[in-house]
């Protein structure tokens, strides 16, 4: 936030403060559903546009000029940090792929903590350069949850039953608190170094979490959770814990010390906000309802916009990320009917 | 039940009656993990085994025979029905896959309605070929829900996202709701006709309906499950509905009409029980512990088994499909610390 200025929507509801407007973001909004997007990375692998300022930052600014959402996300993928660990890995059209998986204890001691601002320098440049060029657009910064992180590392990618995962849950439990705690560290530097280079919020995903039964979430990926999140206490920007599958996990997630929650569409958002008490929320449109028709979209957008007027803050988003054959129209639709939006004020 | 015997462990916890001890089965319990299955399914296609009556008992009775499970599960497919409906498909290692998908209102309109005992007369003839071989332990009928069946048809397989399903479900509900309607007459049918053969027990399998929200799973599921429920009512026998990624929508499980639910892992046991209420209840045990330390089996097993006691009643079972690669001495430690568990008695 800068001095003299008025807050921005998306940082006033993140704070639970009241909105001129309803704010909205999208997960993945800097896609390949964008033709602009397709036009730049046409010539460049992923990994080149994360790692070049200039390319991450354009592909960064793209949505924002087109729809003028209320935030913007720095492009750049969750395993990013996990290459100067000394875990390199490829992303492919399949999804990512490590090029060596943890297996052994040996595997997990070779792990490097490593400090962001010297080896993900070209994150913090990246976020310099938006900041310059954003304006008064606030800017996300996100990392992956220690656990998600975990799980790429232990099965080489996504999985259906995460049995190595398991096994070592079950087997050797010790090992995974051990890969943990180091995940936890990185992370916790990661963000910090986000922070120091100017993101106005901050987002941890937590896509494989919703694997664990709810007992081992909390004894698990909770703590974890809960010091990457301290560890920005006093910086003044709002952090945000998303998880796919969260709704067996809504009370610790709320325990997580995190600001505000993002939610995905498998929440009843109305009957949600009975937990999630204090805290903004965010979310949490199914993204395939942007393959339906044009009434459709407006009544399931406005039904959440209605739902979110009873939060203490409410940011408008997708429930997981936005998918690539994704109608362009679809997302003016979605956009024209969150502007539209009015709270309804009490007789 | 027969007339003179007493109430086999199984049948009583599902209709809430005290047991002699803790059931037993485990989903996909006739498969891939056991030797003797991988001996006989070797020299034929899974079809094959399906249909035909002799095979099929074959491999319903190997898990009977090595564990002493206090339940049976006809080996079948949940796609079986589709084929004399006019929906060919394939069971491949990556999972199943229709030959032609449903994409249009013409082909909705072309799937049949069929008579079981007419057009999966194989499935009658393993029935009753199971029911004299069986002695007492009573066999499990099953069938998959509409909602899931019509996610094959629409995707031709599994799929991630779920696009086409949920293009006509934002874009046709009309449509879609007459493909499940046509679904749902199709699967009451099948499972009378199962009854009618001899199975104990029913069990409906809705795979994929945790990709919806809460309020369409009301809408569009429910219906259809108290439809195909009702339809066995005065049969006498217990209806138990399973769910992946139930934990959103559990209290419209507990008003489908099932007699009892089966629960994944994502349910902490003890405190779904809250909700559950007065319906007997079938899990949890993820199905990776298994592929954990002897003393990590046993612990997890009783502490279901332990929140199992506070039920109305309870059938300990996995949470989903047992896997391929678990090893075999860990269903060994499963079933004997189960065998083991007693009640603890309030003093």
């Amino acid at each position: 936030m800068r001095a003299g200025t008025v807050t921005p929507p998306f940082l006033a509801a993140l704070r639970g403060q009241p909105t001129s407007r309803r704010p909205i973001w999208i997960m993945r909004q800097a896609g390949r559903y964008l033709p602009e997007y397709r036009a730049v990375r046409e010539k460049r692998t992923f990994s080149e546009l994360c790692q070049t300022p200039e390319l991450a930052s354009e592909v960064t600014l793209q949505p924002i000029r087109r729809f003028g959402f209320d935030a913007a996300i720095l492009f750049s993928d969750i395993l990013v940090p996990l290459e100067p660990m000394g875990a390199p890995f490829e992303l492919t059209d399949g999804g990512p792929r490590l090029l060596h998986t943890v297996r052994s204890e040996d595997d997990v001691d070779a792990l490097r903590i490593v400090d962001s601002r010297e080896h993900l320098a070209f994150v913090g440049d990246t976020i310099r350069t938006l900041r310059e060029e954003l304006g008064t657009t606030p800017l996300i910064g996100f990392a992956g949850a220690p656990f998600t992180l975990a799980a790429y590392l232990l099965e080489g990618g996504g999985s259906k039953d995460f049995v190595r995962l398991k096994s070592m849950l079950y087997g050797r439990p010790d090992l995974l608190r051990r890969l943990l705690a180091k995940l936890t560290d990185q992370i916790a530097d990661f963000l910090r170094m986000q922070v120091s280079a100017g993101v106005d919020a901050v987002q941890l995903f937590d896509t494989w979490a919703g694997i664990l039964t709810p007992a081992d979430y909390e004894i698990l990926v909770l703590p974890g959770l809960r010091r990457i999140f301290e560890s920005l206490e006093g910086t003044g920007v709002p952090r945000v814990l998303f998880m796919k599958g969260g709704a067996p996990y809504l009370r610790q997630m709320v325990g997580s010390g995190a600001d505000a929650l993002g939610l995905d569409w498998t929440f009843d958002l109305a009957s949600a906000l009975a937990e999630t008490g204090s805290l903004p929320v965010q979310g949490n449109l199914d993204p395939t309802v942007l393959y339906g028709s044009r009434d459709e979209i407006r009544r399931r957008t406005r039904e959440i916009c209605r739902a979110g007027d009873l939060a203490p803050g409410h940011v408008f988003n997708l429930g997981h990320g936005i998918l690539p054959t994704t109608p362009i129209e679809a997302v003016e639709t979605l956009v024209e009917t969150v502007r539209g939006h009015r709270p309804e004020v009490e007789a």
